[in-house]
């Protein structure tokens, strides 16, 4: 049974997006009528937007910063935000430079986002739009397009938010977000579901001993239902996967992320991570950064995911570039 | 049932803090026979040092870093470190100017802490202990010493870090922390238990419609099982005993932290902190600060508490230092 402590089932994007407003003391405002934050904070420079479904918080609402977003738009749990608040947000967020634009590839997230991106143009402002697709659970490493995005969609943006913070064009942060999102993978494991806020559902079934491999970030099915096994032996099985599917080589350097989906504990997250550094040391693989934490949620899903993100030189100095939002250090 | 990834029940501990040492990547460094952590950066300063029960992360271990602490020492799942490692701690971690030690108000605690201070007297090093008692749901807000330590350890040991770096003596620094650990209450409610990892066994029961309030960090009874209520009534009530506890008056500056216990989502956080923030305008009470996230659980207990920090200038002055960890911003 759903257990939560909300008020109506059906509010709770729209006032999890006030509790954000709230947190950001006067750094970043809500739109009104949208499930939508934009900093207070005017540059002159493009403005980076980020969004998608409501319910995985602390993403979207949480990254708003200094090297993070400029303005965030929600749709409800689970459903990509309408065409209307997403213009509505891109006109709220855009100082005349231009808006980027990163989310995650999902059917609706991309008809919407694009929908929007059309009707700015025609309000000539300028978009650039880049779809994040790190789910190697859901097609061949040759076929990334048609993937989903998940967590590694937080190393994307905030590359791009360095980009822009260095003062490249908007062609050129263009070029170096989409680099990023090819050079980021991720890989999700669940053992207990989360559930739906308006409905009490969860949103899968899985046995006291099994575990699913692939997990989607809404529940979606993954590639295998097996037997739960050891922390260490899942490490080295999702590594092995990410490591193919990503043709790392000695002497590659990277930064890892061990994301919880919701309900599994910092201390499963510790023991497996203990284990993911020490099989990419035995591989010869630099770990340029570790990220431990919440970041993507399936509400109160238990599981993790592992991220990948493959470094250069350039890379690796846009990720590290200082940045401060309410939910991730610099 | 109990549904973690990890290898042995038994071996939690120990393993979590090496997958902590790896995710420091070289900054702190585990002290191989004991569950403890110290950071690799020598200062030619007063070194602190935080420690508690292990099952609680990411508390302590996540806690290392240039305005947190210098070394951490945790005993097994829910139990105090024991003196030996507490003493081997302090010696690692004292560069010859005194360890000022941070723990909570626990009888194991107090008792191996007390012990531990005492022989590295013997052996020259000087200690000042501050035990935090923040939770008003273990006794009277005319005897405080009475009362448990939860998640307001954090604010305790974040000042006596700034007040460290400040370069104040030992005494000045143990009488700027205990002022903060005055300053600081908190208050914990919970829907669903956590379990621990050796038995398998959830930590208490509560009906499927019922909540507790003042639920201890290890899941002792709190002072009122009742009928779950709204969010926005939850916090309204929990916000009174800590407002009436603390006698806050308009004016008054506070810092706020909403802290999850385990499996609650951030969802259900910033829905709570939307409207404590609220009621806290209307009492025109001040907030300069917000804090929210997972910082001090009880497994994958399900459930949040709210802290309050009464500010005054050199309180949040030290309080808003920069600091980064493994687990928190700025």
């Amino acid at each position: 049974m759903q257990k939560k402590i909300m008020n109506s089932p059906l509010e709770v994007a729209k006032e999890t997006m006030e509790g954000f407003e709230a947190a950001y003391l006067g750094s970043a405002k809500k739109i009104p009528e949208h499930n939508a934050l934009i900093s207070t904070i005017k540059n002159n420079r493009i403005s980076l937007l980020i969004g998608g479904g409501s319910g995985h918080e602390p993403l979207w609402g949480g990254f708003i910063g200094n090297g993070f977003a400029d303005a965030v738009v929600c749709g409800d749990v689970f459903a990509a935000p309408g065409p209307e608040a997403i213009l509505d947000t891109i006109k709220a967020a855009d100082n005349g430079f231009g808006v980027v634009i990163v989310h995650c590839n999902y059917a609706g997230d991309n008809m919407n986002f694009n929908l929007a991106a059309s009707m700015a143009a025609e309000e000539g402002i300028e978009t650039r739009t880049i779809r994040v697709w790190d789910d190697i659970a859901t097609g061949s490493r040759f076929e990334q397009e048609g993937r989903r995005g998940l967590v590694g969609s937080i190393y994307v943006f905030k590359v791009a938010a360095a980009a822009i913070e260095k003062g490249l064009s908007i062609s050129e942060v263009e070029r170096v977000t989409c680099e990023a999102r090819d050079h980021v993978r991720t890989l999700a494991v669940a053992i207990k579901p989360g559930s739906i806020p308006a409905t009490g559902k969860p949103t899968f079934e899985l046995s006291d001993d099994e575990i699913e491999i692939g997990m989607g970030s809404h529940g979606e099915a993954g590639v295998k239902r097996q037997k739960i096994v050891s922390a260490d032996e899942l490490a080295e099985q999702m590594l092995d996967l990410l490591v193919d599917d990503h043709q790392l080589m000695p002497n590659d350097e990277v930064a890892i992320m061990i994301n919880n989906l919701g309900a599994s504990t910092f201390m499963e997250l510790a023991i497996v991570n203990r284990k993911v550094l020490a099989l990419l040391d035995e591989k010869k693989i630099i770990i340029n950064r570790v990220d431990i934490g919440t970041f993507l949620t399936t509400q109160e899903m238990a599981g993790f995911s592992i991220t990948i993100f493959k470094l250069n030189k350039n890379l690796s100095s846009l990720l590290n570039m200082p940045a401060s939002s309410l939910c991730m250090k610099i």
